[in-house]
């Protein structure tokens, strides 16, 4: 019996421990927005596939606009305190934290092996949150990002040629190059008229999975900071990848966020880009001022730690889990996972 | 030493008792497509939000076209003996099988409960798949399926209006219509230029993941069915869920298809809508030639078996895991899970 016993729970163990993570619920919901009705376009005559025969289709009446795609996955036991939410940058969607470019887990499994719940939305009019109608809708047409703009944009190199072999990159630098184009593969049509419906719909998912983490990345960090200056008591840590959005702190009432405790993480060869300079102006004013309130603000340069050859694309590097590290280890410090 | 190893074995048992599966990795990834080169456009002068300052934006470059977005969830001791695809419908992502628009889980987890490694792509164009500039890339514009349209395709009901207090649904119907909204809010839009480009990176996506069983959704029928032509001996078994795009099958080599497992489902209330009636015609017909070359050819009207009140979108009915249970069994049936 004994034997028998032990042989069982052996047995188990291992069962146990032959996987990441053991999953309660996995699943998606869309929040915010409404139901908006479209009238006075004309009736069609379409074909839904070539030889089709001819359909009346109707453009006009109700469609849902402003709604926002919103993927969990809920630990059977969780040891973070609270869920983490990642937050996508600007002209891309939640895929860049599943697994990288080159086919390594991401982001989102990582802080589900470390025992978070993870939380992963599209920003409305991206991904799965769908786009609406233009100009009836959104009041703008999209802006489709270049392969040549991401390449120098994200600080992967110098110089892009649609030749992979004639692409120059840094040497030592971290990004997968060799499968920067199934990196392009994830560019998402972007707005430039849709941030204030995109924020209230961000706002509602605060509303419903917080208390919790914000780690967002670029533009993302502009909705994870009004966010946090709207329900601060929400938020119990910010995290900011090179967060590019982070705003002057003198157009906000900053002193809001004080109690948030909040890291910064950026990447190398920053001085090497004019654009980033100024890029970096604001963020480094946020920092200051969260600095200067007395808030818990705690900026990592991966560099100054040995951590070199990070682009603007930190999650899909080839030492992504090394900075996801990096995050999870601050996030211990401040007493957030069990 | 022995009551302590009872109680440590009852603590883990409870502890893998827990939750619905063991997950080894969630991830996801891009196949199919190519980079293509855009020139000849103007460049024009963007501000980014309200209020910012101008940019140049240069539309004219490398853009990624025809990939299509593939979720995965793979289990630590798979007991299905092949991974499960579920392909949905058109005008859709792969959300559908996530959760239903009331909440409770989908599809997806219901097959990982099973024990199947769980696959979701989106089709090309929609959701994460990410859309082309149209008339550059893809020459059509595309369409938007309205609330109104869907009340009636999908059988939910009789008559739709913006006041949900004034639709009529069914009695006894098994759609969640207090989220009929929630669903409207999932609608994608579609193109009808794309299906040979949307089946490439389906194939491929066949190629990579199969040999597998495929489940697929009306339209998404038709990518399955082609799939299937091209290479019979990569699936396992087939399911169409109200499959409405199964082609007669004069106009395809069925002989292709006789070795594969075939199952069709159909919901309620099929003969009270004209349109639905021609709808079935080609599936019906597929359905007889695949059973008159001795093909095991099952088809479930699930009225017959006492289940009544669905609707097209059965993965989103209340009774959705009932449905779902009466292709598992079926599946099990084949001898696909252990």
């Amino acid at each position: 019996m004994r034997k028998a016993l032990i042989a069982a729970f052996l047995l188990l163990a291992a069962t146990v421990g032959a996987h990441a993570y053991d999953v309660k619920e996995i699943g998606s919901y869309f929040i915010g927005g409404h139901i908006q009705t479209l009238s006075g376009m004309p009736e069609e005559t379409v074909y839904f596939y070539p030889g089709a025969p001819p359909t009346a289709y109707n453009p006009n009446g109700d469609v849902h606009t402003g709604q926002m795609y919103v993927h969990f996955v809920r630990l059977a036991q969780p040891r973070g305190k609270v869920p983490v939410i990642l937050v996508h940058g600007g002209g891309l969607s939640g895929t860049g934290w599943e697994s990288t470019p080159d086919g390594r887990p991401g982001w989102q499994q990582f802080f589900l092996a470390a025992g978070f719940d993870v939380i992963v939305p599209d920003q409305v009019e991206r991904g799965r949150s769908n786009w609406s109608r233009y100009p009836q809708i959104f009041t703008s047409a999209p802006l489709f990002r270049t392969a040549q703009e991401a390449w120098t944009l994200f600080r992967i190199g110098t110089t892009y040629e649609t030749d992979p072999a004639k692409r120059v990159s840094w040497t030592g630098g971290q990004f997968p190059v060799a499968n920067y184009d199934d990196f392009v593969a994830s560019f998402n049509a972007r707005w430039t008229t849709t941030d204030a419906i995109a924020q209230a719909a961000f706002d509602q998912m605060v509303d419903r999975e917080c208390p919790c983490v914000l780690i967002a990345h670029s533009a993302g960090s502009g909705f994870a900071i009004r966010a946090a200056l709207r329900a601060p008591d929400k938020i119990r840590a910010l995290v900011g990848l090179e967060p590019s959005a982070a705003p002057n702190p003198t157009t906000i009432d900053i002193a809001k966020l004080k109690s948030i405790p909040t890291l910064f993480v950026w990447g190398d060869h920053l001085g090497d880009y004019p654009d980033w300079q100024k890029i970096v102006v604001n963020p480094y004013k946020f920092q200051d001022g969260m600095t200067a309130q007395g808030a818990k603000m705690d900026v990592v340069h991966l560099p100054e730690r040995g951590i070199t050859g990070n682009t603007h694309m930190m999650m899909l590097d080839k030492n992504s889990d090394q900075v996801a590290g990096v995050v999870r280890d601050w996030l211990v410090q401040q007493g957030l996972a069990q």
